[in-house]
């Protein structure tokens, strides 16, 4: 592991915790970890390139958040208690400058959950950064896309919708007073890590939504042999994005059909309603109900009054995500 | 973990081995593992870039095959057993036949040390190959750069320098009959995983060599706060690099400081001569005996009857390696 700039990001986060299961942290040609006993192991990986997954110029605190968000939302989706992380960054001549910012925009989160650095390298060239994190579960319960079932409740975590918005107005393709908390919306996702852990043995399969609820929800139902029916006046969204965007239908594509969100999808047998309420008030984010899974496969939309609502204008991705 | 190219390597892979702990493999969210009862992980990282670490138009199947020795050498220099690796592979636009050779690279060098794919990602971008790999070792038996202790003698495992003279054979700098095999040492290094392990209580520090012996030994002289000896005859070079480079000097400049041969640097106590034997035959590899610790920080360099020996010419690094 080269250490030079990632000196800069270390000083972050060593010395490792004490006690932590970290006997070795960044330094060594390898990390040496002590599992918790009588605990599975969760890994999820990954990568943001620019021009890709972020606009040119972004804040390098920024993007030390979302890096390590993105992959909190992925430990979040299995149920896992974050634990550790690596980090391989590939940017272009930087200064101390940039790794500063990158590393106080990520230690901030990881100090958040309690993650430890535990290795990694940078190298020179253009700007490729990839994170493997690690958390814990007990054995068996990590959750998965796979196991929802006809009959079950389908819910989603938070709001949809503001990322793709908050997108838009960072390319200055849409305008307003909402901008500004839209963006923030897309730079600085919350991974609902809490609601993951709040879920475990409840939600019968569980997926973030990090290409669009649509999306997302097709390779949950996929992974389960079952369809959905959404009933779209439920789908929630941030009462930003409902000054922001007035027409309905446009609301609705973008909550459908826009990414970087971040919050999970989920499904719960029935019954468990009460366990629900007291699952997202341990969260502390709210858990709406937006349909339920049925045994013909893929993605139906109704209106409140059960009438068909036919995919919103504009949202191309609609035949795809829903095949 | 978007899931498209990443199928065409998967292929190579799935199903994970019933048994090897993986309880969910590529396709969900993360990736569930039972970590073996009693056991210390090994987490290792490394990555290459286009241009950096590789040449422009390099088989994308030796670079499937080098993505991971490079980082099975990590986990050779800590005495780890190879267990499980995630990938982030950005790749420019590439059809389907530079994944499958970049799997059969790779593939065939991951069976070999019985490793599971368990996740990743494939984006569209700059040529940025990353891995991260875990291995397992009895708790309290990783090695370590830093156990090294005056007295002890300096080895070294097979041969070094021919990595370095093959890619200058690669890039038109070197020509003659044995650039073909030197090229190979470059192309396809041989991770030294059972060194590794059979050193395991023997070594008192150990590193690999992978950007010249002279910058790697003292990484493992900064972590021991000791310096070192080195007998400059007794380094090991290959029969070929022997042909290649008929000066005694250009040749030592390249097996001290040429990179990538992926050899094991190590140091043992005294007294343990005939269980080091045993070590190397069990290995199947030679270990070589090229000095040994001393108290003074910082890298002399010897010939056989003791005189001096200077930094070789054209060997620029050399005082910023032996500071």
């Amino acid at each position: 592991m080269a250490l030079t700039e990632f000196d800069i990001i270390r000083r972050w986060f060593t010395p490792a915790r004490a006690g932590a299961g970290v006997r070795t942290g960044v330094g060594d040609d390898g990390a040496v970890l002590a599992p918790p006993p009588g605990r599975e192991l969760v890994v999820v990986t990954d990568t943001l390139v620019e021009g890709v997954h972020f606009l040119r110029g972004t804040d390098p605190a920024d993007l030390g958040y979302r890096l390590l968000a993105v992959n909190l939302s992925d430990l979040a989706a299995m149920g896992a208690e974050p634990a550790w992380f690596t980090l391989n960054l590939t940017v272009p001549a930087a200064g101390a400058a940039w790794f500063e910012g990158f590393a106080a925009g990520l230690g901030a989160l990881a100090r958040r959950w309690d993650m430890d650095l535990v290795g990694g390298d940078t190298c020179r060239g253009p700007c490729v950064l990839s994170l493997t994190a690690a958390g814990t579960v007990p054995p068996g319960q990590a959750l998965g896309r796979g196991g929802g079932r006809p009959g079950d409740g389908l819910y989603v975590t938070g709001t949809l919708g503001d990322a793709a918005a908050g997108l838009a107005c960072l390319r200055g393709e849409r305008r307003g007073d909402a901008c500004k908390a839209l963006v923030q919306r897309f730079l600085r996702p919350e991974p609902r890590v809490a609601a993951g852990l709040a879920l475990r043995g409840l939600a019968s399969a569980c997926i973030d939504v990090s290409d669009g609820l649509a999306a997302d929800l097709g390779h949950l139902l996929a992974a389960g042999g079952c369809g959905a029916v959404v009933e779209v006046e439920a789908v929630p969204v941030s009462p930003e994005l409902a000054r922001h965007e007035p027409d309905p239908e446009r609301r609705l594509a973008l909550a459908l059909g826009g990414g970087d969100d971040y919050e999970l999808c989920f499904s719960v047998p029935p019954g468990a309603e009460d366990r629900l309420a007291a699952a997202a008030e341990a969260a502390g984010v709210g858990f709406t109900r937006i349909g339920e899974l049925v045994p013909q496969p893929g993605l139906v939309l109704r209106h409140a009054d059960g009438s068909p609502c036919p995919p919103p204008a504009g949202w191309t991705h609609f035949g795809e995500a829903a095949g």
